[in-house]
């Protein structure tokens, strides 16, 4: 007893402080309350037509289903609601001229009738593009049902329905004047927020794997929720899952902004939201190659650190580049500002440039030369070498040999020595070397794939490289679907970049 | 008129092909039918208590937002629905006993008393972990509602709490009957389809882009569709997206089937329907590297195809064990048979230690050593060399130099050509060099710079067998995740494997 008393207030606790982080979530709250108390004001209603209170049931089931959080939902609910009541009346109306011709034979009229469209809206709104209206199939099918059996009993379907119809209205009605009215709550905001949010927490994410890809950060273990992609507490793994898994939200949330009337920042008639999915749907093709490089991270296969190290300073600076880009552009989304800069992608294009150069000059380091087939025609070769190498110097840009290069591998550490020493960076690969050792056992095939890991775990350094500078390409689309945004959104700054442009 | 009317026709077809291809659809359908028309027929009770068919909204209503496509589904809502009436019922029995005490103020005690109960319910239902039972929420503030204002109406509060309490019963025991007993439809049987699918559709996209990389299948222009994660028709493109899109649908059926009682296969008590979704997180984690070989064929930096074709074969076979793999997976979660392989994995990963091996040979064609800086240090070597490189003879195993290799760049094609040639595959990087040749402008850095993208597209031959390789090491995780689960679903032919292991 002690302990549920214990989690009761801990539970307590955790609501009260999701109001206090979200104070819409209060007010959405209080919002509910008085537009139920509005309706259920009918209750002193009493003359005349003292039916009325004991139809206010209608007014209540529309408040109740009606209200929902963003004012875009509650106009999807209220369309639907509206809509599935005003065909269930007409097609009502008929129905019931109809059983009262019949006569005797009325209520099996009635029912046979409710089998009949009770079947085909159920079907109906099991077809895909009908998703969104299936609240309202459910509206039709209830209101048809009870307009058929309360006229019936009644023996008036006229009234009946129009009773209904009105209290229905006065439901929809107050809950759009108290939503839209007091304290609005806009889907379309939400969705701007999102949006800007996936664009930090992607930067945040491409930083922590930059950074532990050079700190050599090894997961111990790696936790099993990330191997299934499940939620898990690692802040960097989040980031980018969080883009990732954004798009069903996303999807939810322009359903409804496409509904709300213009309003506040979003003045322009026909606002863009379906260009904010577009710009998240481009983020997010940036987040599968920051997921890609997490996997690098995670991968069995590791680089040895000081190769990373040769590489450190270039992979940092795409990596900050990058994130400034990530991070500029949701900033303008956020203050709905134009770029102002010509080209936003020029130094983490410049960076990458860098990174590429950086790799090209020193691939010796990823490749093993040891196995090279052509290892055999060195000799025709090293006299034209000879000739020329002695009076080059090594340049940043300019360098260019005749292009045949001679490998000297002893002065890098690692894969000179020929003890098949089990690096630190190999202790992980259980799974995989062991099947291969219990089906052989020789030691010098055990060796030779040792040898094969070692080059395996450097040539990884250039897959990561790889994948980053593939990151800063798909940087383009990013910015292009903000520019598209931006120019059918109208966002500030337009008219500075117009006359430099 | 005529347009819409063919628009009609066309939309009547693709309804009814709906139902032929899943007639559960049109079960369902009319199921839904038969539960309503028995519920209506309840316009036909006339003596004792006349009441009651005017109060069979109540059952209606508990059909229509009971009756759902799966029985997981329906309990859940069923579940719901009897809470909230219940909780609703004790409340409104209390607080009417309080207001009937007050007497005069008694409206005014309901009104507020609304507002307080509408306002907290409102609130609480945002809480994240009462997602599921949101509808629970509004039904109880309907079900409140309703009775306190009925109860004052007729002055009767307990009939009024009773008669409902019994109407909703009736409904909710039709619902269940003719859901369980007529043609019953499972989520769980929806789950389990959803994850063999997956294998499925993992496994034939991993061929369409391994087959595509060796084809050298370059996208004229990327579909925008794909730059920014929205659904296309490339087939490709929809295998993996479809099983990483899969997350929000698993965890719906997950949800409904944990509420399933134990039936036809399943018949296990507590049946690990969590481990179908952790099977297909695992998978999900595969198609992540899928997805990242697909972004390398998209990618504006391309592999040269003459290069591609060294590593034909090896990346055939990666491929062809890898899809075989998920495949026969796939096959025995459809058939809940347990792997009799002892070792699922081992032809696969032969395989990649093979591409791995390739690669190591032939890893000058990954590189460019023009700009290497250690180019100028030949001259001390080539006499070590000159001496046993003669006696060498490649062997595929077996072979290891004394680590020292010399390059002859001159007999690969490509790289040696000193004019800079745009090669076909660079001409799709508009975007990125474009932008540096604006800025500089001068011949002998665009040659450079071309230079510097020749050697990123070999690399990033590199990246894509590394991603393979790496898709390949996930493959574990996959075989983990289905062993667990087939071992906790008890999944037939385990005695045989006991017996081995």
């Amino acid at each position: 007893f002690k302990h549920s008393w214990k989690n009761f207030k801990e539970f307590s606790r955790k609501v009260l402080e999701m109001g206090w982080n979200d104070p819409r979530k209060i007010m959405h709250a209080v919002k509910m309350g008085l537009a139920l108390s509005l309706v259920s004001l009918l209750i002193f209603w009493k003359q005349p037509f003292p039916d009325i209170a004991q139809y206010s049931i209608w007014a209540i089931l529309t408040v109740i289903v009606m209200f929902e959080f963003s004012i875009g939902a509650t106009f999807i609910k209220g369309f639907n609601r509206g809509l599935g009541t005003f065909c269930a009346g007409v097609l009502a109306f008929g129905c019931a001229e109809l059983a009262m011709l019949v006569g005797k034979w009325e209520e099996i009229i009635i029912v046979i009738s409710i089998f009949f469209i009770a079947a085909f809206a159920s079907y109906l709104k099991l077809y895909p593009t009908m998703a969104p209206y299936e609240y309202g199939y459910r509206v039709f099918v209830l209101t048809y049902c009870i307009l058929m059996m309360a006229g019936n009993r009644t023996r008036d379907y006229t009234e009946a329905v129009l009773t209904r119809l009105m209290l229905i209205a006065l439901g929809a009605g107050i809950c759009l004047i108290i939503n839209i009215c007091i304290f609005p709550i806009w889907a379309g905001e939400d969705l701007h927020r999102l949006v800007v949010k996936n664009f930090k927490d992607l930067a945040t994410s491409l930083e922590g794997c930059v950074e532990g890809y050079l700190q050599c950060v090894e997961y111990e273990r790696i936790p099993s929720k990330i191997l299934t992609y499940q939620p898990s507490d690692d802040p960097l793994y989040n980031g980018y899952r969080s883009v990732i898994e954004s798009t069903t939200r996303e999807n939810t949330l322009l359903g409804f902004a496409l509904w709300e009337p213009p309003h506040g920042r979003y003045r322009k008639l026909n606002y863009p939201w379906r260009n904010y999915v577009k710009v998240s749907g481009a983020l997010r093709h940036c987040a599968f190659m920051v997921m890609a490089l997490h996997g690098s991270l995670l991968s069995e296969i590791q680089a040895p650190p000081e190769k990373r190290q040769v590489f450190r300073s270039e992979l940092k600076t795409v990596c900050a580049e990058g994130a400034k880009v990530l991070r500029q552009l949701g900033t303008k989304i956020e203050t709905t500002e134009k770029l102002n800069d010509d080209n936003v992608l020029k130094q983490v294009h410049e960076a990458a440039e860098h990174l590429q150069k950086k790799i090209d000059q020193k691939s010796y380091l990823l490749v093993k030369s040891e196995s090279w087939e052509i290892g055999n025609r060195p000799q025709e070769l090293s006299d034209i070498e000879k000739s020329h190498t002695e009076n080059q110097q090594f340049t940043h840009l300019g360098f260019k040999s005749l292009s045949e290069a001679v490998l000297d591998l002893r002065s890098i550490p690692n894969l000179s020595t020929k003890e098949p020493i089990i690096s630190p960076s190999l202790r992980k690969q259980i799974p995989w070397p062991s099947c291969f050792s219990l089906d052989h056992g020789e030691s010098v095939i055990k060796e030779d794939e040792i040898k094969t890991y070692e080059s395996a775990s450097s040539l990884s350094l250039a897959t990561f490289a790889s994948l980053l500078i593939e990151f800063v390409a798909r940087l383009q689309n990013v910015v292009d679907a903000f520019e598209e945004l931006s120019e059918k959104a109208e966002f500030k700054g337009g008219i500075e970049e117009d006359g430099r442009m």
